[in-house]
């Protein structure tokens, strides 16, 4: 007998006949011996419903507001999952962030989560009650409504269990688990049986939208086992686990990419101290998230400077950069929206050296231009041009994970 | 200056567009001077919606979670009339139930209010803000979400009015205001200046459906002047108030009817003591309302009982008093379901003698044969033929109304 937590997403409880399933699920779960807590998302398209009404009133909505508008998707979707483990036989009791104290930061719209009272919790799983917790919600510490951002209901999850010292926080989605690649792409692409907290956030980060990061980071930090699993069978899914030994043995995990960038580069830059700041002030100061910079001086003292920016502000980003350019004197800007990036993630590459030349190497023999390079401690991300993207996917999975890559 | 309570039902806020009015007719209040505190219902067909989700989980749905379900109406409706406010450019500040405390009793569904802190109101108040609180929605001690039953937000505005000792509670609706009788059977039907709480609540009772009688209980509680009035334009309504002298004057205020009861009569009972308990135990056990009862002895030691009951439950009464029948040794049982019941209403009666003989009059006047006759202090009602029931509302009302009926 164990402590679970199970989290359905929108599309598991996106009608009252899934709901229905859902209710099964949990009370086989129930039925298996287990206390069971689960946290719900909002029914699939409640949430987006919500946000064309506030914005059918402001085009930028009162943030503390729009929390208390959106907060009531998943207070509907929690009570129906409630209700249907009531009707089921079961007993089953809801609660909502203020009644269990889900307390976070004032940070509408993305806040945190920083405490969980988990009496009440408690109290209900020792009466026997399944108890079903909304997710993507929370209260600050004066009790206004928050809400963690799109997909928090994850973290929602993952916080209840860490909260309640959990076996393990299943989290049930409309896919297997996670891949090693897109299969979509990659026919040979294969689910991961297990796979570290670390490589996780890696690959969440670039484009394998599994799991919201915070909760990643979150089960790492209170060491929550996370079971990413189909809520349409019963086949195990991935697990997302503490790093061990034998992960060590396989180099890449997963090969992941991102085509939601665009690259900028200011053209033979005069060279001086100060210059980062003159360039990429205005540009975080229009709230522009930059990823990769890659600067390279030249013998001439002047430099190029390159970096990318999400495709939906490149426009915006350019006209800033153009202005910049004009007062720092540089020859020009080139803009490219067509490209994409490539990463490859693995644990294994902390204790073996090699694995980037490797990486560049394939995509050489295949013909594969390389226009920038970031490395990280288990990642190596290169940004190509898009139309090269599934083909140097496709390679860089072949090489090192159907092959099993040793160097 | 004033403190004003203003409440909107759900046609009120039926729309993106009509929050947008209310937020202008708020705004309206709050730069003539006023602090204004809002009490808003769930966008008109969301409660349905709701409940339709919830019985197609279950026929009988867990109380506790279904009123966590209808809840997040209310939810919704106060946090868009809050961006609307906010985004006509006055700031505002959504508050639900547990944020305000409004605490009630267990009785989901049903609950009464039992208290509201108003330590959140007041500051917001004092900060400049407009307060919009969800109505309909109520906590009880241990933080579980309850909800007032149909027309409840009515109560809650009273309710905060109390609480704020608020200078009036505007109930903003569809209709003018409460009319002598309806205008759809009387074409000289008129709108009502004043009524007293004691007249309004006889005929709320008896289908002048404008505002859920516990309300007006609770301002004639607390002496909360309540003025009910359109919200589709800036005429005055009806002040249900304090009963005055002047009221005396007025014999009758109103002609209500009711078609919703149905006539059931036990024919020839043995008559004893305890006979009553008998017959209407079993019918209270199956939760079947009985209003008016007249029982009448006879010579012969039997008598006859009539009772009424709502149309809704005709059916399994008569099941039920058919069997008690034949316990009971009576002859036989009649069921009429066309009936109609069709009172006056007036504090003035209280002084004046003769009222109930004079209608009886202009009943017999139209022939109108009366069937049940049951009286109050400020109210005679009869039970008569369906069919003669709006020519029974016309005569009165031209009688005791249009005419000022002098004795």
């Amino acid at each position: 007998m164990a402590l679970i937590v199970q989290k359905y997403g929108g599309t598991s409880v996106g009608s009252v006949e899934r709901i229905k399933n859902v209710a099964k699920k949990v009370i086989a779960a129930k039925q298996a011996g287990h206390d069971v807590v689960v946290v719900v998302s909002a029914m699939a398209g409640e949430t987006n419903r919500l946000v064309g009404l506030a914005q059918q009133i402001s085009e930028l909505p009162d943030e503390r507001e729009r929390d208390v508008l959106l907060a009531s998707g998943e207070q509907v979707s929690t009570a129906l999952l409630a209700l249907a483990i009531n009707e089921a036989g079961q007993r089953a009791r809801s609660f909502l962030a203020h009644q269990v104290r889900i307390e976070t930061d004032k940070a509408y719209g993305k806040a945190r989560i920083k405490s969980i009272d988990s009496t009440r919790v408690r109290k209900a799983l020792k009466d026997g009650e399944i108890v079903v917790v909304a997710g993507f919600q929370g209260v600050d510490e004066e009790d206004n409504i928050t809400t963690l951002g799109r997909g928090g209901s994850d973290t929602s999850a993952v916080a209840v269990a860490a909260a309640l010292s959990a076996e393990v926080c299943e989290i049930y989605t409309d896919v297997e688990g996670v891949f090693t690649t897109d299969p979509d792409i990659c026919a040979a692409a294969r689910k991961l049986d297990r796979v570290s907290y670390e490589e996780m956030i890696e690959m969440a980060s670039m484009g394998a939208k599994v799991l919201q990061i915070r909760s990643v980071e979150l089960g790492m930090k209170f060491k929550v086992p996370i079971h990413v699993r189909s809520s349409f069978n019963d086949a195990p899914g991935t697990w997302v686990v503490e790093e061990d030994e034998s992960m060590d043995e396989v180099l890449v995990s997963g090969v992941t990419y991102d085509k939601d960038e665009a690259k900028i580069t200011l053209v033979s830059v005069p060279d001086r101290p100060g210059l980062a700041a003159q360039i990429f002030g205005p540009i975080a100061d229009a709230s522009i998230v930059v990823d990769m910079i890659i600067q390279n001086a030249s013998e001439d003292g002047t430099t190029d400077l390159t970096f990318t920016v999400p495709k939906a502000d490149y426009k915006k980003a350019r006209a800033l950069v153009e202005q910049i350019a004009k007062t720092i004197r540089a020859k020009g800007v080139n803009v490219d929206p067509d490209i994409a990036k490539v990463s490859i993630v693995g644990v294994g590459m902390r204790t073996h050296a090699g694995v980037a030349a490797k990486m560049f190497q394939i995509l050489a023999r295949e013909g594969i231009n390389i226009e920038m390079i970031s490395t990280s401690e288990i990642k190596v991300s290169v940004v190509i041009d898009a139309k090269q993207m599934e083909p140097a996917v496709r390679a860089l999975h072949k090489a090192f994970i159907e092959q099993q890559g040793k160097l």
